[in-house]
């Protein structure tokens, strides 16, 4: 056990990953009156009974202390035709220094969240269950108490964002690039 | 805190979490001198510093016993030209059963893993860095160790296979449609 990847073999490691396929979602949680949320492409259902929820969040990220917080988080399943200046602001843009739900569609959910209602397709609400430490990150599992379609149309994957709109990981994304691969 | 959803509100949870986005893959594994694999679609790095990736697994499984014996797996990213009989085998059947890897092209990795190389874009190897419990399944976190590209292609996703293939979901899937949505 240990092994110890060489820098090469970090290259070949990290195009191999590439290959792994997301979603694009974000995630929204509240503290107190404040409210934020932020693009993450790591989103799973893990169980189907009862319906548990798996996301990813980077610690250092303010949903990851509101979602600590409150014990509650909101997802918005994006639509393929989200527009480019909207994921900007979701997932480059920090709620410390801006009020992303300030001029964006939302409603409070029955857990008190704020749900993304713009470009998005479906939401889902969880309550946290546990809290798995993964060194830079957390996951949060979560079980899902609300949930339902928005809309019809075609989710947002990361493939599509990354290869048809060209954009790129932030770097407190689980996916950053770190041998730019 | 607890809100237990009424059967008319499984139903949209279900719809609502049908969005949601997934590659496949194979997870393998092995103990002793056995060796097994199977199809999962929750695998998503979580983290660039290290590489960390995590999976679910049913605990019924026999790749999750071995996973838990070797503290060790594998993965296979499937290319979309995945046939069919061959999702089949590595979805619906126990290796308890079948040899699933007697007439499969596979080689060993670093770690020891079998690694399915058939249909595969890239290979991944991980050693267990932690496992988090969700009730019937387990996610497991790995740290990444090996991995490669071995060929051009576009990859299997969950959401080709259900609307392309028109395959299902096993019952042991995360995603199993308990309400039939």
């Amino acid at each position: 056990m240990g092994m110890k990847p060489t820098p090469q073999e970090l290259i070949k490691h990290e195009q191999a990953l590439g290959l792994l396929n997301y979603g694009m979602y974000i995630v929204s949680s509240h503290a107190q009156d404040k409210k934020n949320g932020q693009i993450i492409n790591v989103a799973s259902q893990v169980t189907a009974e009862p319906m548990q929820v798996v996301i990813c969040l980077n610690k250092q990220n303010l949903t990851h202390d509101y979602i600590t917080q409150s014990g509650v988080f909101g997802l918005s399943i994006l639509e393929q035709s989200t527009p480019f200046k909207v994921i900007g602001t979701w997932g480059f843009k920090s709620g410390r220094d801006v009020d992303k739900f300030k001029e964006a569609g939302h409603r409070e959910g029955k857990t008190g969240v704020p749900l993304l209602i713009d470009h998005t397709l479906a939401t889902l609400e969880c309550e946290v269950v546990s809290c798995c430490d993964a060194n830079t990150h957390s996951l949060f599992l979560g079980r899902v108490v609300g949930g339902e379609v928005l809309r019809e149309g075609v989710a947002l994957t990361y493939d599509y964002y990354r290869h048809v709109i060209k954009g790129k990981a932030s770097k407190n994304a689980p996916t950053f690039r770190t041998q730019g691969h």
